[in-house]
């Protein structure tokens, strides 16, 4: 494995390389969430890139940016091992410049949910997985469904913009208590942990009841809450793919998303239906 | 000549295609200007393709975008004449669909000047650009220095998002006259043209008298101004090849800017020095 700082090295590189190119983007810290994207893409392609990268632009004024965990030994342990051809562990002033062109997530879809809590949070995602594309060139890139809107933005940008990528989803991998595998939930006392799990939990009582035949949103949501309580809810949403609210759930077409904030730490989980 | 209307179509042509491609993004109304492009992208490309697409998202709401001259058969000509490969005419539903991902202009760069008297018009043109750039990846794209600042925003934007293109700026082609060509001079009446031409005259005073040395921008807003009179001046700016504003004139490494209103119609020109 060749770890590499630079931007027009790590396109050098690939340039002097052949066949098919798998690219997991990261924010380093990496869990078994992310070893399974790596998997996937090392299945897929000749050559593997993994990038670990604590992008400032998605993070808000008063968000965990500094605290964020870093964790570059180990990651980079993690990532020799499953086999990952190119690291690329760029600085800050590798990645941005001054007074410079962005991007912007849609008026819609990119301020709903998750955009409404954290304004301006996907315009940065955007940005920077624009960017690292265009320096990788990936025939597959490889996201999370946890991120379930962020992967929703992301392919919405590859079509708006009419790139040369195949995204590819990846389940969400949990710990055996069922909580969604995240950075952040380094972040969590055990009783705040023992907490987060109620999310989970209400995703699954909500598939459970649509395996019944409840379908009506109304009666999901009310069912999610009364597990969630007394959790800080940011919201509860059942939504089509592509991100437009239901009314009335459609199996194979629907993702039903939680946001909660437990003591001060953020977490985020779904369920696709 | 082949033309065509579907982005996808485009990219599995140009997919077929070998050897190093160069690009002329249009909005068609071609004139000379547009065909030196044309003839620079012909003469160090394997492959020539043109666009011609009235961008809706680089108009302001009150602009000129409905009476935008439109010469399909004369532009087809001309393209065909100048030995062109590919014609890409999308229509705006081939470019645009509902709630995008977009590209927003540099803080202080996009916003200064003639983003000034056209707040966001830059950001409809990356976007557009950056689209255009993606289904057709030229090796080479080939753009007039007469918008200048439009040609360092792209410039901007290649580099900030890591894109794998060279950017060819041309030459400002003009009239016997001195009036830099532009699809928009059709606007003109016999008397307009004539007032029009005191934005060349302002520029070539400029030059002459900074040949006889003299450099202070003050100096030379002065002089320009008083030729430009009684035009509707937006700005007279004298800035560096980054677009920052100079006391004092850089042999080298200056761009002297004039953008003023004839009539109804907004004009721009230029000298490098």
């Amino acid at each position: 494995m060749e770890i590499i700082k630079s931007p027009d090295a790590l396109k050098a590189a690939l340039k002097a390389t052949q066949g098919s190119v798998g690219f997991v983007p990261t924010m380093g810290a990496l869990h078994i969430g992310h070893k399974t994207l790596i998997q996937a893409a090392r299945e897929a392609n000749d050559i593997v890139v993994v990038s670990i990268f604590v992008n400032p632009t998605q993070f808000l004024a008063g968000e965990d940016l500094e605290s964020y965990p870093r964790r570059k030994e180990a990651d980079e342990k993690i990532c020799s091992l499953a086999g990952v051809d190119y690291l690329f562990y760029p600085d800050v002033s590798d990645m941005y410049g001054e007074d410079e062109v962005s991007l912007i997530a849609p008026d819609v879809r990119g301020y709903i949910l998750e955009g409404t809590s954290r304004p301006g949070h996907f315009s940065g995602v955007l940005t920077v997985v624009n960017k690292l594309l265009n320096i990788v060139r990936p025939d597959r890139a490889y996201f999370g469904r946890k991120d379930a809107q962020q992967l929703m933005l992301i392919q919405t940008m590859v079509k708006n913009l009419f790139m040369d990528v195949e995204i590819v989803p990846c389940h969400t991998v949990r710990d055996s208590d069922g909580l969604a595998l995240s950075s952040r939930n380094a972040y969590l006392s055990a009783d705040e942990r023992g907490e987060a799990l109620k999310i989970s939990r209400a995703l699954t009582k909500a598939s459970h009841l649509v395996g019944k035949g409840v379908l009506e949103s109304d009666r999901l949501y009310a069912e999610m809450l009364a597990v969630l309580e007394p959790l800080e809810v940011e919201h509860v949403a059942i939504v089509n793919r592509a991100f437009t609210p239901l009314d009335t759930v459609e199996v194979g077409n629907t993702i039903i998303l939680v946001e909660a904030v437990v003591g001060t730490t953020r977490l985020l989980d779904n369920v696709w239906i």
